[in-house]
């Protein structure tokens, strides 16, 4: 059977746009004569919709386009796409799988797991289905599967979340491939540990496996495409591209697989590309063009500013140096030497005198000074300024905030954090460096002083990030204990850190909450990212 | 039997604090020779606790502080309390109840139906339990539900969102008083609400019904307390304070009720009181005491100063007014008059100096003025006066927008938006007023003519809301429709509104979505608050 692996970049609540999208490929499908198209999971609203799926009346467009549009394009070819379908006796709504063919529906098949931790809400909107058939399609049995569906796999994991395993019921039924319709969103790591896991399906269950994967950014997630198709003896017989659309054919009964068994890597290009990702789509689907970043000539900011030339191209970066009285020159000559290399277009715009003018109204009747309200100030000062270009010129601001920075809270709200999206929010300041040098891995685009000099802020004369901070190296692997692992201060310090250290770190990172609250959406590379995913109450004591 | 309806106001994760104040009404109980204490739903770390839950060593730590604390204090009376428990074979955390007695735990009972919509996210931390069984207390038979479990009468809804009910199969299984355990969060309408449905469910099964709810402000939502118990006629015996701690003795044998139909009301008071509450516990459980407040001589803001003022007292309430070129002498007054009345200080800081300073630079090459970036930045300025005030001198800033400024994106971000709290956001301008009008029921603390002035942003020159929004009455009723009723735009339309009024407000509230993502949290008084209750995609299209 020839199938063809249709993997795509929907727009939220765009049907019109995802429909006209998925129709398109259908005619080239057509022209490949394949017999069956896949899309991604909820391919026609997008993932994640979120509370748009409560909307009654989306629900009833997507139910018009796909009877006045997918149904009668498929006369000759089988298209398998996902869809939320109310069941219109219960009105109760499910993450659907729906075959289209010759013009009527000749399968539908309900996501039986749903996932509804970390970044996933699937329980608000969806009943699961109670038990999974295969769909016979041109006299052959089809297991179609919806991403968590196939992730519970008793063998494979140590620990399952769920009691059923819907492959494992669609295999009893005779299914005779696997199909697994996707929006599994990336972190680092991500594509080797998928690889690995549906290698491990196919060769258990000696069945084909087809994995077609949602591709795109949405809002903080990044979808990697990077959809596979295995044979029975769980060889990979092909592979989409990953972070960006592509459109695969293969044929079940020639296809000769490829031993894949230990050689999956994944380097930090893999986390670049996404980011770029990441930041193109957010920009695409929210309408803007241009990018305006404040360069300090520190490494969060370079890195950003090469990542945005890479998504959008350098005529539509824009960069702003905003020296003050604490600014280093080398830190100014750094920003123009790094606006040089990228080719963008920089702006000096001192913050001295608008400085100036605040301290003379607010320092009237104290002798304060120094103080970190004057340091969290001038951060404003700057979030001020990029606004206001944001807002005269059509600018969206990108912030260059980390994670190791936003997780302690070494960061000023409506300052440093102001903007549309966070580039790095998921970024621990190590992985920087990391990103740093794959950016200057072929010449020198960063300037070299700007991966060597020590991390400061430059909001009071002579400071460095680890007058307040330990060393990046150390916070990043206690933060990475404590955030993604889930570890206890006692499990961390047993791994050989300091006791008060640990303590202090958890509790900077407790207190910072009333921050990240209010911090602009950050596109998640790890697993566990700030945002959604993660919700901690701002109120409350330890 | 002599049961105490313990209403506390639990610090969500602070386990000491919780169990000490526990352990004190105990006491009490004991000294008034009750038979039996009731406390909330999870009342051991306070709701709602989110991602904390998932945290190992907190459930560790509740565990030891009900063995070591309220084991050893149940020698002679029964402690019925709400605490998640892990289950020591499947490692699954439940939502339960446990009812300690005579140094034991004589009865636990999981929560069986788990709310995943809106504000709640039950399904993310809990597994429901599978059936409910009478507690043995005394001799007596005591159905004990949780929360949501007693929200899904059959006879009260028309809709049922579940397909068991507790509450029946509790008396089904000879349950002789019915208890439920609870943590509801307040909107305007909910008292009136649950005590109709409450007293419906006493009478259908004949049985005693006591309600024990949490009280509290935790991060936007607000528990108002209201604990109930009705005789098995419906007829009502006891009423718990709203929006405070209280303690509440009954005796089932002895009390007599009154009947209550169609004699409940909630006025515009309970709203206030709610909004009190609300920034109370939200500057208690953050540790500030004092609170700043951005005194423009409008409504929001005189609003909300006088709420703060009920709330912390007038000593630790700080005005700071900020004119501009723009601001008419008239504010400036109603400014100082409002200061005046409420007896709090205020400061004024002009912005002129500022905002020349940055014009200065930001208009070098360029002739455009009086600019949409121009309003934002004299709002961001003041924004940062009063963040400055905030890092100086440890005020918190609450914010001052209403919810239909909110809901259109008529705001400033990082301007008007700045705060830790964001007092009126879920409040619509409509009932702002309500709400100016209930502070001067007695006597004028809102100068009268900010009630009947223009509302106006006094960001450019002759500048009213009314420019720029459909008149608020109009306004309000559209987003009623559309968001706490999930109502089309057709049917919006119907209800007698100009269809491209509608779908233009529409249109506004939805691109406004990245502007409430980064607000500070809310206080929640309606059914459907913008923040955790509302989870909107931003990079989206309709």
């Amino acid at each position: 059977m020839k199938i063809v692996m249709a993997q795509i970049n929907p727009v939220i609540g765009d049907i019109g746009y995802n429909v006209d999208k998925m129709l398109k490929l259908v005619g080239k499908a057509l022209e490949k004569k394949a017999h069956l198209i896949v899309f991604p999971e909820l391919a026609v609203i997008g993932y994640p919709a979120r509370d748009l799926l409560l909307r009654p009346e989306i629900v009833n467009r997507i139910e018009n386009a796909l009877r006045e549009n997918i149904l009668p394009a498929s006369s000759h070819i089988g298209i398998l796409l996902g869809a939320p379908v109310k069941d219109p006796l219960s009105e109760r709504l499910y993450n659907s799988s729906l075959l289209f063919y010759d013009g009527s529906v000749v399968g539908r098949q309900d996501k039986m797991l749903l996932p509804n931790y970390d970044v996933f809400d699937e329980s608000r909107y969806f009943q699961p289905a109670e038990e999974c058939r295969p769909f016979i399609f041109q006299g052959r049995k089809l297991g179609v599967t919806i991403c968590e569906d196939i992730w519970n796999d008793e063998d494979y994991w140590n620990h399952c979340r769920y009691e059923t395993d819907p492959v494992k019921e669609l295999v009893a039924r005779g299914a005779e491939f696997i199909i697994n319709l996707s929006a599994s969103p990336y972190h680092f790591g991500k594509i080797k540990q998928r690889t690995d896991m549906l290698s491990a399906i196919a060769r258990k269950h000696q069945r084909c496996v087809i994995y077609v994967n949602q591709v795109g950014g949405n809002d903080e997630l990044i979808f990697d495409g990077s959809s596979l198709a295995f044979d029975s003896g769980g060889r990979l017989i092909r592979q989409c591209k990953s972070f960006q659309e592509d459109f695969v054919i293969l044929d079940t009964e020639l296809s000769c697989g490829t031993d894949l068994t230990g050689s999956i890597t994944e380097d930090i290009g893999y986390v670049y590309n996404a980011l770029i990702l990441g930041i193109k789509d957010y920009m695409f689907k929210t309408g803007f063009r241009k990018a305006v970043i404040g360069l300090s000539g520190g490494i969060d900011s370079s890195v950003t500013a090469a990542l945005a030339v890479s998504a959008i191209g350098k005529e539509n970066v824009l960069g702003i140096a905003m020296p003050s009285r604490y600014s280093s020159q080398e830190s100014i000559i750094d920003a123009r030497n790094l606006a040089r290399n990228l080719g963008i277009e920089i702006r000096e715009i001192p913050i001295e005198r608008v400085f100036s003018s605040y301290l003379d109204e607010l320092n009237k009747s104290c002798d304060l000074s120094q103080d970190l309200a004057e340091e969290n100030l001038q951060a404003r000062i700057r979030g001020n300024i990029l606004m206001f270009i944001s807002n005269r010129e059509e600018y969206l601001v990108l912030s260059t905030g980390n994670k190791s920075e936003m997780a302690v809270g070494y960061s000023t709200l409506y300052g440093d954090m102001a903007g549309g999206l966070a580039v790095l929010a998921d970024v621990p300041k190590t992985m920087v460096y990391e990103l740093a040098r794959h950016v200057n891995c072929d010449q020198e685009i960063i300037p070299h002083r700007i991966l060597i000099k020590p991390p400061s802020a430059e909001l009071k004369p002579n400071q460095v990030d680890e007058d307040s901070l330990p060393k990046y190296e150390v916070l990043d692997k206690i933060l990475k204990a404590y955030i993604e692992e889930n570890r206890t201060a006692a499990e961390i310090t047993a791994q050989g850190y300091d006791h008060s250290l640990v303590q202090e770190i958890i509790r900077r990172l407790e207190r910072a909450e009333f921050k990240r609250h209010q911090s602009p959406p950050g596109l998640r590379v790890t697993t566990k990212a700030f945002g959604t995913g993660r919700r901690f109450p701002i109120a409350w004591r330890p």
